[in-house]
């Protein structure tokens, strides 16, 4: 697809494409070729229109009869999000979260993968979690050069978060997933994406308690 | 708060509501007492006239020259998303996501806390992680009546993601936060969160491939 028309692609609809693909390589595991935009609406929780009017826009529809071609559209939301030569992506913080991030994304795209966890704590230096070789932040910024990193994830403690995260930037890093419990700030040239357990945790107490 | 008032506040302002007070107490131990619109809005990254918006539909208005009073204000937040009694909640699956959650939720908020942990490995039943008590799922009905737990953490992996859900339903759960890379299915009366780490990456992944 032309590069012009991916870069007008709204945030929701990345997001939707991603989780389609993730629903449509479950169902390619399980020997399913084809799916009707119903049935993905159904695993996403989301209506069959929203699901045609996301593949019209990035120019794909499905076989009346049959579906889509789970492949073929796999394959196609593929050229969309990944990037061509792969990404690279360091962890910074490998406790239990850390550890935990890690183990979950171990060879689960093939475009984009964790290459270099940092920590402070000398046992962990030096060793290899989940696949992932574990060093301390005083060599962020050579690895992160030497490994061409561009994404970071940051899992430390909250009160170590902003300085994780200046440190990140400092080194080059252009995309920061924040895990910490606290919120960070980081320059408009870099893309920033928090996710806090305890708010979603709360949301879905705050239903329970009403109804 | 009017009960039936508390019910009619939309789903994206009770998550910002949890996020405001995830700031206020951070701003609370550094020692200030008094918070802006405006210092509020660019900790959470949005605008200081939604941040005014949302804490006059709960019916808070701060001092013109000194801002809002943060001790009030968590207390206010408080009365609408905690439950008085407390909610209890377990997780499904103590891997190293499981652990890592209940490590991460420990002592952080009064009025919910994680009672339960349920595993199948045996080295595991029997132990505390975090505090947290492993079961094995198979005793999930009785902990859950027994525990008052009506919220549940599914952290196994994805192909027991759908039976975990099951489970969950059957044994009176009423909120389900989805942690496993599988969508699930509940009944209308329980209510699903769903949050998958590779979505969020990617979406992160996209923005700095295009920039």
């Amino acid at each position: 697809m032309d590069q012009d028309i991916i870069k007008k692609i709204p945030h929701k609809t990345i997001e939707r494409l991603s989780q389609y693909r993730r629903a449509l390589l479950i169902c390619l595991s399980q020997g399913k070729t084809h799916i009707f935009s119903h049935e993905v609406a159904e695993i996403q929780h989301i209506t069959a229109v929203q699901v045609r009017r996301d593949l019209m826009l990035i120019g794909y529809s499905g076989n009346l009869r049959r579906g889509y071609n789970i492949k073929d559209l796999i394959a196609l939301i593929g050229t969309i999000i990944d990037s061509q030569d792969g990404q690279r992506v360091a962890v910074f913080g490998m406790g239990n979260f850390g550890r935990a991030i890690s183990a979950y994304f171990e060879g689960r795209r093939e475009r984009l993968s964790i290459v270099a966890g940092f920590d402070v704590n000398p046992q962990k230096i030096g060793t290899s979690i989940a696949g992932v070789p574990v060093y301390h932040i005083d060599r962020a910024c050579e690895i992160i050069s030497k490994e061409k990193i561009k994404i970071g994830i940051i899992t430390v403690p909250g009160n170590q978060a902003v300085e994780t995260a200046k440190i990140m930037v400092d080194c080059g890093i252009k995309g920061i997933l924040n895990y910490s419990p606290s919120p960070v700030k980081v320059p408009e040239d870099v893309f920033l994406e928090e996710y806090d357990m305890i708010t979603s945790l709360e949301k879905v107490a705050f239903y329970v308690k009403e109804h």
